[in-house]
Formats: C-alpha cells, structure tokens, sequence
C-alpha cells in the first residue's frame, strides 16, 4: 500500500502506528525521526522503524505516507519543517489530540501541501507514554476521527480511512470544532478533574494515609492523572475555551448535587445519581456512532 | 470458628461474606433475612444462605456471628431490632462505607449490646449491586477497616480481626473520624464527582454524540458512577460534612489549574500535572498502610 513511512516522533503513538502498519503489511520500510537519539534508537531496536534519521527532512523525504506523531506544541514548527521536502503526491496525517489548533497550525505553516494533509485522533493511549510501550494493537478496535479541511484532497481521505480501518479502527469523520468540543467534554475535562482531585488529596496533610486506604473506585477514576504531563499541558492550552466551558458545566453539575446534600433531600439527591448511574450503566466503549444526523456528510 | 451466621440483608456485601465464609469452613449455617423475598430467594438458591429467615429477628436468634449488610440508612431501624434478641456473646458487625453515623445509631440502638458491635468497612464492592453479582472472591487482597468504640469488648475486635483475615482481607485499625475524613476523599467525593461529569454531560444536546465518542480514559474515570443510587444516596448524605470539605479542596485544586490555562502559563501548569502524574504513577492499590505513627494505637 505504500513504499515508505516518514515517522516524525518515535513515541508511543508513533511507534504502535508504525508496528501495526508493518504487521499489516502495508508499508515496505520506516524511515523514524526523533528529536531524542535514545528514543530513535530504541525504535530501531525494538523493530517499529527500519532506518534512523538524523534530521526530520531525512524522514520525509521519498516518503509516501508521513506520521507527525509529536507533542501537540511541536505540531505547527513540524509541519513547517515537513512542507518544503513533502512529495507532491504523500499522505500526511498527525495524530494529535485536538484538532482546531492542529488546522489553523497546518493552514499557517503547509502552504500548497496543504490538501495532503488529512488531520486525524486515534481514541486510544496510554497513561504510559514512550517507545518502550508502543504497542502493534494500540489502535485496534478503537475509534479513529478524521477531520479534513475542505482543502484536503478527498482521495486521500478515502486513503487515510481505508488505511485506519485495517489497522482496526472504527473511522468516523467530523469537524474540528465538533471534535474538540466533543473530546473536550468526555476526555479533556475528566483527565483536568483527575489532576486536580490528585492535587487536592495532596494538598493536605493526611495525603500519605489516605491514599494508602484508597480501593479499586479510586484506582480506575484517577488512572488518567498519571497520564503524561506535557502532552495534557499541550491539550490543556490547545482547547481551554472549550475546556474551561465544560469545567463552568461541571461546576453546575455539581452545585446541583451539593445542594440536594446541604438540604438534606434524599429523594432529590438520589435522582441525581440515577440520572448519572443509569447512563453510565448503559454505556459501551465505541458502542455506537453518530446517528448519520448528526455527523457531518463523509 | 462460628455456628451460625445470621445475615441481616444478602445483597451484593452479605451474599458474598456469606460465600466467603462458607467456602473458608468457618461457620457451619447461615440464616438469611431480606426485606425482598425474592432477594431471600436467590441468595438461598445461589448457596450464599442455607435458611430463608421471614424476619430479622429470626436470623439473629441462636446466632453467634451477625452482619449487618443492608443500605446506611436502614442501620439504625435494623440495629434497634436487633438488640433485643441479639444473644449475649454474639459478635455483631456491619459493612457500612460510612462509620460516624453508624457508630452514633449504634449508641443509640444497641443498649447494653453495645460492647457486642465492631462497626467495619471493606473497601471492596462493584458497580453492580445484588445478590446476583456475589461472589466469593469479593473481599480478597482487599482492605478492611475497623473502627471500634471504646465501649466495644476488646477481644471481639481481635475476633473480627482474625475473621477478615482469614478471609484474604488486610486488616487495618482506627477511629470512625478518621475513616471518615479518608474515604470522603479518595471514595465518597470521586464518587460525586464521577456522577457530576456524566449530569454535566447529559445536560448539553450533544450528549448522545459525545458519549459514543469517548474512549478508555472516559471508561475507567466515570465507571463508579454506575453505582447504585440508593447506597450512594445514603453515603453522600451520611458524610456531608466532610464530603463537601473535600470538594471545596477540589475546587481549589481546579481553580489553580485553570488559572495556569487561563494565563497560558505553559510551564506552571506542566508543574501542576506532574505533580499529579507522579503521585498517581507511584500509587499501589493496598501497596501501603499507614505508618504506625499516623495508625491508632489497635
């Protein structure tokens, strides 16, 4: 399917892409850029890129497909970087956790590279991050979003989809607005909520002992505040508006449940939680998609 | 060890200490009592019970060993009609995850059986609740708090002690206070919180989308707030106090964050997340207890 893959950032999000693509058969060599030479190595040994780049246009170069899998902040000076070396007829997609800021960098910094670019997220991660967790079923039954521009060339989002798919992923394609506001309120805002519960225990002086008494509730509800600091402090600051919006509906949320406690009522309190129990007992991990309704045409 | 359990309420708590005890071979009968016949029913049929009591009071008659497992808010009413036909050397615990209230309903319920109560708490439990979801593994390599009165019989506390480990729990000691001020924060308020982000989510139109968009992070964040709304009416009603201590701790920690987001203060709010990332990253479950320093004396 393609002669060669440009990965930019050899992380874990990186290293799983390029391991499932190989044990898919669909690539036929890796060229794997880094900006750590450790973690190129390490890339190179555990098998996920072929060949070592010592510069990102060495990894972009005669490359038909390129991954730019960096930190959300390194997006707008890669792309930058990527666009002059970038073969007319490649296929460019990240795989950044929020997309309006990864648009506006790419329109800023692509120029006529502009329509190879198709802007993707995979719903799938670590609170691991690294090469060393790079994992070849990472993406495999998880959703994949596509949120082309309407510059993008549409054969290559037929190609970034078909590609995602034998991969295992679920594609499904919006906007990149309705994609941070949606992501804003079902990942941003709980991984925002995990930190600052983390914090708040700390915070006091009995956090040792608390937290050595916490059971199997706290454990999967903090899992995500170990996840890594620099990619949370980049999607923090890439969707705060729609972050700190979902934080104002939070706060309501719960100034609604703290008031049926203060006043002591039982019944009014108890709908609240069912309200919330019922839902969540009824959810299902990719369960179900957008009714074609309410998804943009694809 | 015990001749016959008397089990007040064969939920999920009950029916699986029953189990649990049996498969030890540490009580030779079990007699159940529930308020639903059917719950009676199943708990007979699943084995968790050998006799079906049609009152309370028969389950605790001739009984050396009772538990108390039904909702915090039923405590007081069952511990009242228990009392009178409680035998005098009986022990007699309950499995609340709530311990200053059901200490203050035991002072006021129990009379001169008092010293015959050792309040517990296992921090073990599903989302699910009901006889159903028993199962004998429940309170294995799980934490068990207990809290006695002064007034309670010391040897009975070494008893309940001996009891719970026997069952594969790790046994820990201290006040009712104590347990209280700890589980409001790494318990009682994530569970609030988890329940606040799935009404703040219902509350907007794109809820149905958003959630069939959410991914692992989501799942294991919001997962408590399936649990079952009546225990968590009571629990939350409970520990008010110190529940809505907590969330003014929380708030605090998330109006520090969001100021970082507002400021576009990149570095302070990496801090921030590292600070919980590291924390959380270094977190066991049950990898600790408290220092004897901080534990009561026991």
């Amino acid at each position: 399917m393609f002669e060669q893959l440009g990965l930019i950032g050899c992380g874990l999000m990186g290293g799983s892409f390029a391991l499932a693509l190989k044990e898919a058969g669909l690539v036929r060599q890796v060229v794997g850029y880094s900006k750590s030479e450790r973690t190129r190595e390490r890339a190179l040994a555990l098998g996920a890129i072929d060949i070592c780049a010592e510069t990102l246009e060495q990894a972009v170069e005669g490359s038909d497909l390129v991954l730019l899998a960096v930190p959300v902040a390194a997006t707008e000076s890669s792309l930058a970087a990527i666009a002059p070396v970038l073969a007319p007829r490649a296929l460019l997609m990240d795989v950044g956790s929020t997309k309006c800021d990864v648009v506006a960098a790419a329109r800023r910094a692509l120029g006529e590279r502009l329509s190879r670019f198709v802007p993707a997220h995979p719903i799938a991660g670590k609170e691991s991050a690294g090469i060393e967790h790079a994992d070849v079923a990472l993406y495999h039954e998880r959703q994949l979003i596509l949120t082309p521009l309407p510059e993008t060339h549409p054969p290559l989002v037929a190609l970034a989809a078909e590609l995602w798919s034998l991969l295992g992923s679920q594609v499904l394609q919006m906007s990149p607005e309705r994609h941070d506001a949606a992501y804003a309120s079902v990942s941003h805002l709980p991984h925002l909520l995990a930190f600052a519960a983390m914090n708040a225990i700390l915070g006091q002086p009995q956090a040792d002992e608390w937290l050595a008494l916490a059971g199997p509730g706290f454990r999967d509800f903090s899992r995500i505040a170990a996840s890594d600091p620099s990619v949370w402090r980049d999607i923090l600051l890439a969707n705060r508006e729609q972050v700190l919006a979902q934080s104002r509906h939070l706060r309501a949320a719960l100034d609604t449940l703290e008031a049926t406690m203060q006043a002591g009522d039982a019944s009014a309190l108890q709908a609240l939680i069912t309200q919330a129990s019922q839902a969540r007992a009824g959810w299902r991990l990719g369960g179900s998609t957008p009714s074609p309704s309410e998804a943009d045409p694809a």
